[in-house]
């Protein structure tokens, strides 16, 4: 091994995020400032695209979610993040990212992916620590309310099926031992910060791994559920900021989340449009909501980026945050 | 930008080689636990394998030469230098080696080739400076003897023409601009190394870019030429160490030579077997060979490996090489 990792120090606060895809970024960019031990556990069903292309050519662990956390917790230079994040257009190499063959790479010739994630973590001279949820080759299995049965996470991310049939549950094949980094990460956890992210393709698979939902429910720390700004058709069409909280603690065990951070700020008719024409609607709270003394508590704050496309804003986000540890 | 290159300290001896391929990196192992300001010049015609198909698909200047040198000036560990020279085998990446990705994906986010190499030298720790001859894109063209013209480097490297008819020259299309570190190497070294390399596709190169040769010419360093071990079927059958020696200055200009090393142990028939069979014999010095005043002198010394591959032993060359500083 060409790399060293410090253990954290016990004096701050250790902090995890579970998720994975781009809805994690936004959160990890959020808390990259603050003085935490931060852990980040990513989903690994990721099999569309660069990642899925590697997957079915070499065997390997999808790496696109992870280098996606890598470089949110990389304070590197713009040129290193840039050239991770680089992806080549047309030719042999067409649609792939940089990152991605780095981290191909290196499971090859550093024996595994776990030695992948550390040393691309050294290089990038990573705060915290990426923790892939699982080290098993797993895929992911949805299960429709008409019985249907779909199998790769790139299938319902892309829907191909009619999203007007609603998910009824995700599954993996075959089981998937849980990382021990994970389980430990969750275990000396003061704050837990499930999501944002697509909820059956990054947020719920890191509870379908053996172990997990389990070591969550039994963490003694804060558990907050970052609720996405919207819906995302196929798979969440007309959820309410209800509707995600009783999905995750339908995986996770009742009574689970203590918090769940609602956008309270509704983007202009501009920027909505182009959701709109997607199918993707704002997440809101239903009107005859009324909260109840055993279930999470329900924070609405603006989160909402200025402009351009509807994303968590994160320094509005780290506030809310840091409110909570 | 995210390195910065020192200069080299004034009281070391500047030694430069010039090359390409794997002859040079046997001549850099060779130098590299010496203490002197090494700058490798490195020809850039290379056009087959993973090289061409990422000249061809990314219009990236060849990466293949450049990789390997700066390989054989890196101290850093093993896992480093395993990582640049992993080869994907299969799928879509099939043959193309992860130093060359690198190098690609650098040319593009970086801004150019040069900034490529100083930023992988930065990573790789390299000691010295690996230098692309030119930074022109430029294809290799060989006239034999039959007036024939074969278009590119990796079809005269894998001969597709009857390898009984000789190469009468080759030159480069379009004309290439030197690159500037080149020529201020060349004119402040105290030692240039010619060699050991093809001598059409990996040394001659280098002489056929704008000013190089004339800077060689001019510099008032010893010029020592390597000889290569053994022939190559299609580019150099049948030569002696003085056909090498005439081939060279044939194009960098007559006397520039000071000294030929040639290696004056003979490989054991068992090694000389798989060489024989792709016609390959080992190159001597004629019987009836005189030296002359007026021309390079003459080093004989044993400098071959003990066993497997008929290749230059670093440490017995680095010995000859040391004599001449």
């Amino acid at each position: 091994m060409w790399i060293t990792v410090d253990r954290p120090a016990s004096c701050m606060k250790n902090v995890v995020t579970i998720g994975g895809g781009t809805g994690t970024y936004a959160v990890l960019t959020a808390l990259k400032s603050f003085d935490f031990n931060l852990s980040a556990i990513v989903s690994m069903c990721d099999d569309g695209g660069s990642t899925g292309q590697l997957r079915d050519d070499y065997g390997v662990l999808p790496p696109g979610d992870i280098r996606r956390s890598l470089i949110a917790l990389s304070p590197t230079s713009q040129s290193l993040r840039r050239l991770f994040d680089y992806r080549f257009q047309g030719g042999s190499l067409d649609g792939h990212n940089f990152g991605n063959l780095f981290l191909t790479a290196l499971e090859k010739t550093e024996g595994g992916f776990r030695q992948a994630v550390l040393a691309v973590s050294h290089l990038l001279n990573v705060k915290g620590r990426v923790i892939p949820v699982t080290l098993s080759s797993v895929r992911l299995h949805t299960e429709l309310e008409n019985g249907k049965i779909i199998t790769g996470e790139t299938n319902i991310d892309i829907p191909k099926h009619n999203s007007r049939v609603k998910i009824k549950k995700v599954f993996i094949k075959p089981l998937a031992h849980p990382n021990q980094q994970a389980l430990e990460a969750i275990k000396e956890a003061n704050l837990i910060i499930i999501g944002p992210g697509d909820l059956y393709t990054s947020v719920i698979p890191n509870f379908l791994v053996r172990g997990i939902a389990k070591a969550v429910r039994s963490s003694r720390a804060r558990k907050i559920l970052i609720c996405n700004l919207m819906t995302k058709n196929g798979e969440t069409n007309g959820y309410s900021a209800v509707d995600f909280l009783e999905v995750v603690e339908n995986y996770l065990g009742k009574n689970t989340v203590d918090y769940v951070l609602i956008n309270s700020k509704k983007p202009g008719k501009v920027r909505l449009k182009r959701y709109s024409e997607e199918n993707c609607q704002p997440v809101i709270l239903p009107k005859d909501f009324k909260e109840k003394p055993d279930k999470a508590v329900i924070l609405k704050a603006d989160v909402l980026t200025k402009r351009g496309l509807i994303r968590h804003d994160p320094k509005k986000l780290g506030r809310q945050i840091l409110n909570l540890v």
